[in-house]
C-alpha cells in the first residue's frame, strides 16, 4: 500500500519539504514530541488555550503501560487502556516521526508515519521532547528478528496471537512429543517489573484458562535474568518474596545469573551453554536511546544515552550552556545532577511540573529568550513507591511508609491503577473486563 | 516463523501423513468441517456424549456475522461477537484446513493451519460439511490484491485500521487537496445487507465521531451496485426506503446499474468509464465456492457451485445416488429440490435439524450404512424474515407478518441480535459496548 501511494502521489509531492505552514495566531508555538507518559500528560495538564500546541507522535494514542502485560493474555482488552490523543481539545496532532531538531533555528523536521517519503517542517517557540526510548537488545544477535518486545499494544497483540497459535498447535495430536515440548516452552528474558508482571499474567492464564480449554497441554515458562535477583529496583525483602513465589510455581523456572547469547526463531542460547527449544521469546530488559535521541548533539548520560537536562528540565548543550526553550523529560532524558529512573512516575511528575510552569500567569507572553529560572522552583521527584503484580492474586508493594506482599498488594495494585487511568471511560472498561475475566475467563480466540 | 518451524521440524516430520490415530471408544465418529453458523451450531445442538465429535476449521471461534459491520468502526469491539470453539465440551478441535474428502473410504485429509506442511488424516462415520463459501470477486482484476473483504474479524480489523490511517493522513495539513480528497473517498462495492450495513455504520462513525475528532476531514462514500436497487432480497418498498435514506445522506453517493471493471491500489474503474481515486475499496458482492467445494466430485448447483443435497441434507453423487453418511449444509450447499439462500438463518436451521436427527434415541447405535430417511422428516426452511441496519438509528425489517422501517426496525434489529448471541458473556459485552459507544463514542486509536 505504501509503495502504491508513493506511485500515486505525483513526483513533486514525493519529497515535499514544506516549511511551516502553521497559522500564526499570535500565540507561542509549543511542539511536543511523543504521546506517552511525558508527552500526553504534559499536553493534558497544559493550558492549551494560551498556546498553539502541536503534538508529534507515531502513535495516535496514549497507552497506560502498567496494564500492558494484562492485555497479552486477555485479562484486559487492548482498547481499555488507551486514550486517543485527539480527545484532548485545542491540539494539533500529526501521526509522524520527528527526524531532526534544529534548536538554533527553532525548527523540527518530521516524516509522515504512513507515507515515509512525505516530510514536513514545523517552527516552534518551545519544544518539549518526550519521545521516550526503545527496548534494549544489548546487541544480542537474533533479538531484533525473533524476540517479541512488550512496549506497545501491537506487541501485546502479537504476543497474544502467538500464544494462542502455540496452544492450538500443541493440542494437535499428530505432532511429536519433542515438538509439543518446544511449542509449549516460553522464554521471558529480563527480571524487571514488565517481565515479572507478564510472567504473572501468563501464570493466571495457564492456571485458569489454558488448563480448562487445552487440558492436554503442559506449559513451561523460563525466566532468564542476568543478575542474581529479579525486580532489582524493589526492596530486597520484596525481591526475595517475589523470587519465592516464582520458584513455587510448577510451570516456572527462574534462571538468575544467566545471559542470553543468541535468539533463534525457535530457540534461545544461554551463557551457561544451554540451548532451549521454545515457542516464544519475550524480551524486556530495559531501555536504550531512540534513533532521534542518538542523533541529537547534546550532553548525554554516558551509561544510558539519555539527554542531560538541568533541574528545570532544559536541555544542555555540549558546552553545558542551556537551551532555554527546549525541554526534555521522561525516558529520553534525565536531570544531570539527579539521575532519575526511567519510569512512568518520573515522566508524569515532570510533565505536570513543566505544564504548571508554562501555565503560570504571564509565561505565555514572555519571549522564550527572556525566560529566567530563578523565579521557578527546580524539579523534585517525589517517589510514591512501586507496585508489581505477580499473578495468583498476589503482588509486591514497595511504598515510602510500608512494604506489603500478597493479596493486599494485589488489591492496592488494582485500586491504584484503576484510579490513575486517564478517563472515566477507561475506568469503566477496565473494571468491566476485570469482572468479565473473573467470571467468564479469558478469550482464547485468535484472529 | 512458518518457514523456520519447517526448518526446525526434522525432515521426517515434514510431510507426515499420519492416518487416524483417533482413539476408538466404541462411539461413532462425527467429523464437522467449519466453525460458522452451520458447523458451530450443529456441534452446539448435537448430543456430544453420544458421539466422538471432531471439528476441523481454520478459525478457532464462531463469529456472529450479523454484527461484523459494527466492529469495522468500533461500535462493538471484535471480541464481543465471537465464541471460541473450545468452550463446547466433549469436542476434539483441530485448527486446520480440510483438503480432501474420500467418501468411499470415509476419510478426510487435513492440513495444519499454522504449519502448512503438516498433514494428517482422520476417519469418520458421519461427515458434516459446513465449510462455507468465500467472497466472490467475479474475477474482476485487482480485487484479490487491493480490495478489503468483510467476512472475518481479521477483515474488520484491517478495515478499521485502514480507516483510521486514512483519517490521520487526511488531517495532515501538509498534503495537497487532491490527495486529501482521494484519501477520504471510500468505495463500497455491492448492495447486499453486509455492504449496506457497513455503509450505515460508517455513516454513524463519520457523523458522530470523525466530525468531532477530525473536524477538517470531509468524507465521501460511494456505494456501487450492479443492479438497479440495493438490498435485493428485501421487499421492494423496503428497498426503495433504504435507497431514499442512502440518497438523503450528504456523504453517500449511490451508483446503481454500475459494475466495477478494475480495482487498483488507490482507485476503482467503473463500467461507466469513471475512475475514482479512493483510500479504500470494500468488496462484498456475494459468495463463490471455496477451494474444497470446487475440488469435490459431487452434484452441484451450476449457478452457485454449491453442493447439491437431498431434502435430508445428504450429499448427492454425480449419478444422483446418495452418500448416506455425508451431510452438507450452510453456504457450501443447497437442497437440490428447494434452492435456499446462503444465509445464517438457513444454516442454523439446517444445523439444528441435523443435530436433532443424530440426537434421536438410537441413531448413534445404527450402522451408518443402514440409516433410512423414511423415518425422519425432510428439512423445511422456515423464513423468519430479514433485518438490516441503515445507520442513524434506522433500519428495515422484512418479516413474515409485517414490514417496518426506521427507528422501530433498529430497535428490533438490536433486540433480535443481542438475544441470538451464543453466550451470556457475549450478550453482556455487546450491551456494554453499545452503551459505551452511545455515551463515550468510538475509539479512534490505531495500533
Amino acid at each position: 500500500m505504501l509503495l502504491s501511494w508513493t506511485k500515486y502521489s505525483s513526483i513533486c509531492n514525493r519529497l515535499i519539504h514544506t516549511v511551516a505552514k502553521q497559522k500564526s495566531n499570535g500565540k507561542k508555538k509549543v511542539i511536543v514530541l511523543g504521546a506517552g507518559w511525558g508527552g500526553f500528560q504534559f499536553v493534558r495538564y497544559l493550558n492549551r488555550k494560551k498556546y498553539d500546541v502541536t503534538l508529534i507522535s507515531p502513535r495516535n494514542h496514549f497507552l497506560f503501560t502498567p496494564l500492558l502485560p494484562s492485555t497479552t493474555v486477555g485479562t484486559l482488552e487492548f482498547r481499555c487502556i488507551i486514550e486517543p490523543v485527539r480527545t484532548l481539545p485545542n491540539l494539533q496532532y500529526y501521526q509522524a516521526y520527528c527526524d531532526e531538531i534544529s534548536h538554533k533555528t527553532n525548527q523540527i523536521r518530521c516524516r509522515d508515519y504512513f507515507n515515509r517519503n512525505k516530510e514536513f517542517s514545523l517552527d516552534y517557540d518551545y519544544l518539549v521532547c518526550c519521545h521516550g526510548a526503545q527496548s534494549n537488545t544489548f546487541k544480542v544477535p537474533g533479538v531484533e528478528e525473533h524476540a517479541f518486545f512488550l512496549k506497545q499494544l501491537s506487541d501485546a497483540r502479537a504476543i497474544r496471537n502467538r500464544l494462542m497459535e502455540l496452544f492450538e498447535r500443541a493440542s494437535n495430536r499428530f505432532i511429536s512429543e519433542e515438538e509439543r515440548k518446544a511449542l509449549t516452552t516460553f522464554v521471558i528474558v529480563g527480571g524487571g517489573p514488565t517481565s515479572i508482571e507478564f510472567s504473572g499474567e501468563l501464570h493466571d492464564f495457564i492456571v485458569e484458562d489454558v488448563a480448562k480449554w487445552f487440558p492436554d497441554v503442559k506449559t513451561r515458562v523460563i525466566v532468564v535474568e542476568s543478575t542474581d535477583h529479579i525486580l532489582g529496583s524493589f526492596d530486597s525483602k520484596l525481591t526475595d518474596y517475589a523470587m519465592g513465589i516464582l520458584k513455587s510455581r510448577s510451570e516456572i523456572t527462574l534462571k538468575t545469573n544467566t545471559h542470553v547469547k543468541h535468539v533463534g526463531p525457535n530457540e534461545v542460547s544461554l551463557s551457561n551453554g544451554e540451548v532451549i527449544q521454545c515457542g516464544i521469546t519475550v524480551w524486556s530488559t530495559g531501555l536504550s536511546p531512540s534513533k532521534l535521541t542518538s542523533s541529537l548533539q547534546f550532553l548525554k548520560e554516558e551509561r544510558s544515552g539519555r539527554i542531560y537536562t538541568n533541574d528545570h528540565l532544559q536541555v544542555l548543550c555540549d558546552d553545558k550552556t542551556t537551551v532555554t526553550n527546549m525541554f526534555a523529560l521522561g525516558d529520553c532524558a534525565t536531570p544531570m545532577d539527579h539521575s532519575l529512573p526511567a519510569t512512568a512516575q518520573v515522566a508524569v511528575q515532570q510533565a505536570k511540573y513543566l505544564a504548571q510552569r508554562l501555565n503560570k500567569k504571564d509565561f505565555h507572553l514572555k519571549d522564550p529568550k527572556d525566560i529566567r529560572n530563578d523565579d521557578y522552583s527546580k524539579f523534585n521527584f517525589n517517589n510514591a513507591g512501586m507496585l508489581a503484580y505477580l499473578g495468583g492474586y498476589g503482588g509486591v508493594a514497595d511504598l515510602k511508609k510500608a512494604k506489603a506482599t500478597g493479596f493486599s498488594s494485589w488489591l492496592l495494585w488494582r485500586s491504584v491503577y484503576i484510579t490513575r487511568l486517564v478517563s472515566f471511560k477507561n475506568r469503566l472498561l477496565v473494571g468491566m473486563f476485570w469482572f468479565k475475566s473473573f467470571v467468564f475467563g479469558r478469550d482464547i480466540s485468535r484472529f
